[in-house]
């Protein structure tokens, strides 16, 4: 069904591919781009999908945010995991509908909303984090997702235990994935999907080594290079500049008998 | 839960990285590999990352399959879109639990099945299929994976119209994506977003200039490659081998305003 | 030998690998850096490799310029075809000592620089282009880098004729390679080597097309990525940004029976 | 000048791009091919470009063999490096016409071949190797690419010592080319070049370390993918396999302080 914009909901206002606005609708606010500015009102009422104009008379496209443009936009402290790279742990983990999934660390909370809106409506996500104060920041970028209430968010250190037993996947973004490991192994069911995302190569030489010892089988270590394409007729042509390395993923599936 | 082995379900058997099968569990019978048989009535009971031994005494593990081992084992007649390429348009379509999604060519059903799993248990998926001979293999490997009854199969030719409405996402693997443009613009919710895969730069191109005619916002093109890592201590190398290629993905987003 | 470095020769300063200057050394005249000046009195009589340090305290090493550096240094009005690039082309193309080459467009003379350094002493670069204000830059380019004596520049529209004849190869690094492939064809020994560069995909396919139609076999398109390591004991890791795309390259050779 | 096939001359019987042959021409020998066979003395006379048959009809065209076609076809024992990263050794170690280099190991003699092609005439490749039985190969194989004459085998282990001095370059492709780095230091003209191929990352952190501790600077490690296209109008793409990945190179500059 089409959705009405309303009070209260996000917006993304799109210029164009560079220039892109997620905006919360509050009536009577303005919201200031270099283009002039909108009145908010002028959105409630309209449809995903149509477009307003600014003062100016510049056009922005009115667009539901995805869970990729609530990542993109998200306030953040570090660095998080790019899309791309969600997006293979979330199918080589097999994370879908229902998953049970231990994942650390939270940071701002990126990973943990694209996973939690995956996992929903029964599935859950148990977030471990150390530092406090990102917590609180991936409370509130999780609220804004929309996806806060299948996220359990925990100020723990999880390279000294996970709680959570029987889940159906384990996944890491942090500094020493190889600490957890054995408690990787404790937590998940037989067969159950462990996911890390790494930098540097000898995270993945160290994590790839505890998995060994732990009793993990099928284990891989990828990289994903995404180029985009400049599309013109006649003129067609991969773009100049592209983030050549983000991290590596390292994926393994417990057995029973270590 | 941690699940027991049972009678009609299906296990993947885990040699190495290179060699595993995916059976299914059927009282009596006997399963053959080169490594040996295994008796099947052995696995019956057992759980989930437990071992079983052939007779010749070589070890497998059995594995839950993952949506990407039933996609990579299933029967097909032609070429499948790679996993890496399904999860890209998972995330980037924004699909998640509860979208609707029009998807076409069918084929062997292994984009369907990916896409069932990501939108059950409340979403969709409305495959079109022109060649009739198709769908019945499509649906035995729906039903083989689980996800049928989340997977409408639709014997019509979607160049020439789409039923549906409203719907989240259209998903486009076939030769000439261009020509349901105009039909996934009528058929998509205001913002709903169209991905489509195509192995050639032609294909990208009439496409992005489809989309560009018909109210499409936010278009980009892309490709990702993805490459394995050797890992061993103090050898640590990517694989000599790998697929450079397999195709693009152009996404873009409905406007109301052609 | 080593080699003394003296009044009117090129150093260049190298303070690390993001900054380099490469100057010529002229008595009594200083060079200004972001971090203080070097009295290039200093550096007369040094050797290669040696260091010297600014009238701020900070070192640089003074190395004799190599082609790449010349290249990269060179006075430019237009993009330049990447070092990597013009590796596979010398390599691919087989020029070595003796070739004789023709070339176009000159531009500002990269190209033609490193064509020639690699076929002194007894090989020649005939480098055509259209743009006379161009000529002018790549004559300093050229004679600054050494290598002047082994090029003619031409003010000629190679798409309308080459003067040579039974050359080795004809490198083409201009809008439309596909216009010269006729005149190649006339240019070129029997088994002579075609190259060129080109951003696009569709140069690409023209340049193909043209080269099947003329009489060349053996024709490649390839494309090249580098991608720097960032190498740090326990950190080791790819850049994070690379240049994603230069162009493409295309390789054939001439038979006598189009 | 055109060139006319003689008795005791190489030619390469090209097919199609996956199918090519070198032949030294021999009077009244026949050369097998699974497409018929070919009269040798049918190819004297003959000038490089033109084309023969076999006695079954099928179209060879003789062409004269680059570099590159030797290296390619050479006997070997052992992996070679591939002709592209040859060609970044030559550019960014500015190899050029009249360079002294130090190379090891000889191995089948490939990169020496590519170097003395590079250096003559009046270059010289000095080419170290410890294992005598390959030396007798890479003689043979520099005697039939033309270029012996350029190049000394040295039947010497170049991580005990390096004789030569005030050398332009020291190229390595061998397991430890940390252990020279010493040597190279000391056999290099100052500001001279190093090079270095490994196919794993702990090589290329080894060998950067050893060049930091010796006295080099402009240290940078790069990979290089090409990535061929298949081009066809309307079908152009990417070839589905590539070679993902053959080594890192290594390179850096002497400076006189280490």
């Amino acid at each position: 069904m089409n959705e009405t914009i309303q009070e209260g909901k996000d917006v993304l206002l799109y210029l164009d591919g560079r220039r892109t606005y997620l905006v919360r609708v509050r009536a009577g606010q303005n919201f200031h781009t270099h283009k002039g500015f909108l009145r908010l009102d002028d959105l409630i009422g309209k449809q995903f999908g149509e477009k307003v104009q600014t003062n100016l008379g510049v056009t922005f496209t009115m667009l539901k945010p995805s869970m990729r443009d609530y990542v993109l936009k998200m306030l953040r402290k570090t660095q998080i995991i790019y899309p791309k790279d969600m997006a293979l742990i979330i199918l080589y983990a097999n994370i879908g509908s229902g998953s049970q999934v231990v994942e650390a660390g939270t940071g701002s909370g990126a990973l943990a909303s694209i996973l939690a809106y995956h996992v929903k409506p029964d599935g859950r996500i148990y977030s471990y984090e150390i530092r406090e104060e990102f917590l609180e920041i991936a409370k509130k970028n999780l609220e804004r997702a929309g996806v806060a209430e299948y996220v359990e968010l925990k100020n723990k250190d999880i390279t000294q235990e996970i709680d959570e037993e029987n889940v159906d996947a384990v996944v890491l973004d942090l500094a020493a994935p190889w600490l957890v490991v054995p408690h990787a192994y404790k937590a998940l069911k037989g067969g159950g999907n462990f996911a890390s995302f790494s930098p540097t190569i000898d995270q993945v030489v160290k994590t790839v080594e505890a998995l060994e010892e732990h009793g993990f089988v099928d284990i891989e270590a990828i990289e994903c290079m995404v180029r985009r394409l400049q599309v013109k007729r006649g003129q067609t042509r991969p773009e100049t500049r592209m983030i050549g390395h983000t991290g590596y993923l390292v994926f393994a599936r417990k057995t029973r008998t270590p």
